[in-house]
C-alpha cells in the first residue's frame, strides 16, 4: 500500500541530531523513529487518535465465570453512549477520539446503524463460539472501522473492548495459540473469587480440549475459542496497519487479539506479518495474569517490538490504557518533527564521545 | 493553607462506585484519590500544567565532569526561547504550558525580567557553592515561580532544569543527604566516557570531603554543594505544595532537589513535611544511574508515594518527563470528577465478592 523510501538509518540520524543528548530520550526515540518510518517522513504526525471500543456477549458466561452477570455488557454500552465511563471519561481528558461497535451485545436495542453480527456466541465448552460466516463478519467489522478511521485523518488508533467473559475466551485462545495451559493464562478478570478462579481455568481446560484436535490457523482459533470483538479487534489492526496508522492494543483482551492477527497475518506471507509487526504498539503493562505472556507471544514475531509504553497497574479494558498511552506517542511525533538540531539551534556539540548508556 | 474536609476513606469510597471492578484503575485510582485530596473535592481538576524549567551554570564544570561544554546552558536558553528543545516540542505536544527562569546562567545576555541571581556558582571542590544570600534568592525564585503558577489557575506544576554540570551537583548533594557513597550517586550524564565517569566520582568525594564536617540541614546541603537551579526548584516544590497544587518531579536533578526540599520542611515540623508529601509526584523512573536511590530517599519521608509514574527509559531533564508525566494526571482527575457511578448509570454490581487482586 505505502511506499517506504525513508530508511531506519536515516530517521535514526535525524534523532541524534536534535538538541539533546544521544538517546537522552529513551524509548520515546524509538517511538519517534517507529512512527516515521511507518508514515515514510521525518514530519510524523501522532495528534489524531482514536479509541475503537468493540463489545460482544458470550455464551461461556453460562459457567458462572465472570464476577458479573451478562447484562452488565449492555448496560455499558449505554453508559458509553452517555459518556459516563472510564474510556470515555480518559480519551476526553485527553483529546482522544472514542467510537463503540456492537459486534455482538446480546439485547433488543438495536442501534440504527448497527454492525452487530449476532447477539453473543455460543458456549465453548460445548461448540464452536461462531460459524465461518460470523468470524469472517467480525473480522470485517474491525476493518472497516479502521477503514473509517483513516478517510477521518486518524494516525493512532487504539483497540479496546466490552464483554462480560472474556477474559476466560481471551485465555481459551491465548492457551490454543501459545501452548500454555489454562493455569498460565486464566487471571482474576473483573475479580473473581477463589472458587470462581477454579471454574474458569476448568471451563478453559475443558474447551481445550473438546476443540483441540480441530484448531488450526489464527482464524480457527478465533472462531472456535474467541469471541466477536476478539475477532472485531484482529480486523482492525490488520486493515489498520495495512492503511499505515499506528495500531495500538491495550490490555490482555486487546493483545490476544493482535496475537490471532499476527497469526493469521503470517500465514499469508512474512510481508503481510511485517506490515503488521511496524504499526504495532502495545499500550501498557496490565495487572491480569495472562497479559505478560500474551506480550511474550507477540514478541516472538519477527520485527515485534512488545514494550509496553505504560506500567500503571490497569487491568479495566475498554481501551482504557490505549487512550493513556496516547499522548506518549503524540509527544514521540514531536520529537521528531518539531525539535532543532544542534546545527539549526547553534547549540554546541559533545566534546566527548559517548559512553555506553544503561539500558 | 487549606482546609482538608475531604478524608482519604470517602475519597476511595468515591472512586469504588465507579462503573469499574475495584481497583482496576490500578495506579490511575492512587492518584486520583491524592488529587482528590490535595483539592479537598470529589471533582478534581488537572487540566492546566506548567513546566518550569530553572537553569544555571556550575563552577565545579571547570574539572571536566560533563560531555558538552559550559557554554551549552545558555546556548540551549535561547534554543528554549526559539521553541526548539525537546521540553518546548513535547509541552507543546501535550498542552501543557512552559516557563524558563535564568537563576544563573553564565551569560552577558540578561532577560528584561531576569530573575538570575548570580552568573552560576563556585566550584564545590574549592569553596561552598553559594552564598547563604545567594541561596535564598533561589529559593525565593522558585517560591515566585510556583506564586505565578498558582495565580495563573495552574493545578499541576512540573519542576524541570537546565544546567551543564548539575548531574555531578546532584551526586554530591544526594550522596550528602542519603549518606551514600559517590559510586552510588554519580552517573553518566550527559554520556560521559569512563575516564570522565572515575573523575566525575572524584570530584564528587572530593567534594564531599571538603564540606562533610559543615554539612547541616538541607538549605545548607543545597547551599555547599548545590546548584541555584536545585534551590530554586526546592523553593517551587515547597510553595506550590503550600498552595495546594500537584508538583511533579521530573528526573535525577529535580527529584534530589525535591529530596532537598523535604529535608528543609522536615526540620521546620511535620506539618510542613506531611505538606509536602501530600502534593509530590515523580514523573518517571530515570535511566540515570542515582535516581533509584533519590526515589528511595524520598520515600522515607512519611507520606511519600514515591512510585514513578512512567518508565520510558528517559535521561535528558528539563522538565520532559514532567511533562510527559502530566497526561495521566489529568486522566486520573477526569476519572474522579466524571466517571458515572454504578447507581447513576444503573449498571449491575458484581454477584461475586471480589477476589484479592495482584498488585
Amino acid at each position: 500500500m505505502h511506499d517506504h523510501t525513508l530508511t531506519i538509518e536515516a530517521a535514526r540520524a535525524a534523532i541524534d541530531e536534535k538538541t539533546k543528548p544521544l538517546g537522552a530520550l529513551g524509548q520515546l526515540e524509538e517511538i519517534a523513529v517507529r512512527l516515521a518510518l511507518l508514515q515514510n517522513t521525518l514530519t510524523p504526525r501522532a495528534d489524531r487518535a482514536r479509541v475503537c471500543v468493540f463489545a460482544g456477549d458470550h455464551g461461556v458466561t453460562d459457567e458462572g465465570v465472570s464476577a458479573y452477570p451478562r447484562v452488565v455488557t449492555r448496560e455499558m454500552m449505554r453508559n458509553f453512549e452517555r459518556g459516563g465511563a472510564a474510556i470515555n471519561v480518559i480519551s476526553a481528558s485527553l483529546g482522544v477520539d472514542v467510537r463503540v461497535y456492537d459486534v455482538g451485545v446480546d439485547s433488543d436495542d438495536v442501534a440504527a446503524e448497527s454492525v452487530r453480527v449476532c447477539r453473543g456466541t455460543r458456549n465453548i465448552v460445548d461448540e464452536p463460539a461462531m460459524t465461518a460466516d460470523q468470524v469472517d463478519a467480525a473480522l470485517e467489522v474491525g476493518a472497516n472501522a479502521a477503514r473509517d478511521a483513516a478517510a477521518a485523518g486518524i494516525q493512532v488508533l487504539g483497540l479496546g473492548e466490552m464483554g462480560i467473559g472474556n477474559t476466560t475466551i481471551a485465555a481459551a485462545v491465548l492457551s490454543a495459540l501459545s501452548g500454555q495451559p489454562a493455569t498460565g493464562t486464566v487471571g482474576l478478570g473483573t475479580g473473581i473469587d477463589a472458587a470462581a478462579l477454579e471454574r474458569k481455568r476448568a471451563v478453559v481446560e475443558c474447551a481445550l480440549a473438546v476443540h483441540g484436535d480441530a484448531l488450526g490457523d489464527g482464524r480457527e482459533v478465533l472462531r472456535r475459542l474467541g469471541g466477536l470483538e476478539l475477532a472485531a479487534i484482529a480486523g482492525a489492526a490488520r486493515e489498520a496497519a495495512r492503511l499505515g496508522l499506528a495500531v495500538v492494543a491495550d490490555g490482555f483482551i486487546s493483545t490476544v487479539s493482535v496475537l490471532a492477527a499476527l497469526h493469521i497475518a503470517s500465514r499469508e506471507g512474512e510481508d503481510r506479518a511485517r506490515e503488521l509487526t511496524r504499526a504495532l504498539f502495545f499500550a501498557h503493562r496490565s495487572a491480569e495474569r495472562g497479559h505478560a505472556l500474551a506480550l511474550a507471544a507477540c514478541a516472538a514475531f519477527p520485527g515485534c517490538d512488545a514494550t509496553p509504553l505504560l506500567d500503571l497497574g490497569l487491568r479495566l479494558g475498554e481501551g482504557s490504557g490505549a487512550a493513556l498511552a496516547a499522548p506518549v506517542l503524540r509527544a514521540a511525533a514531536a520529537v521528531m518533527r518539531d525539535m532543532a538540531t544542534f546545527a539549526s539551534a547553534s547549540v554546541s556539540t559533545a566534546e566527548q564521545s559517548p559512553a555506553a548508556q544503561p539500558a
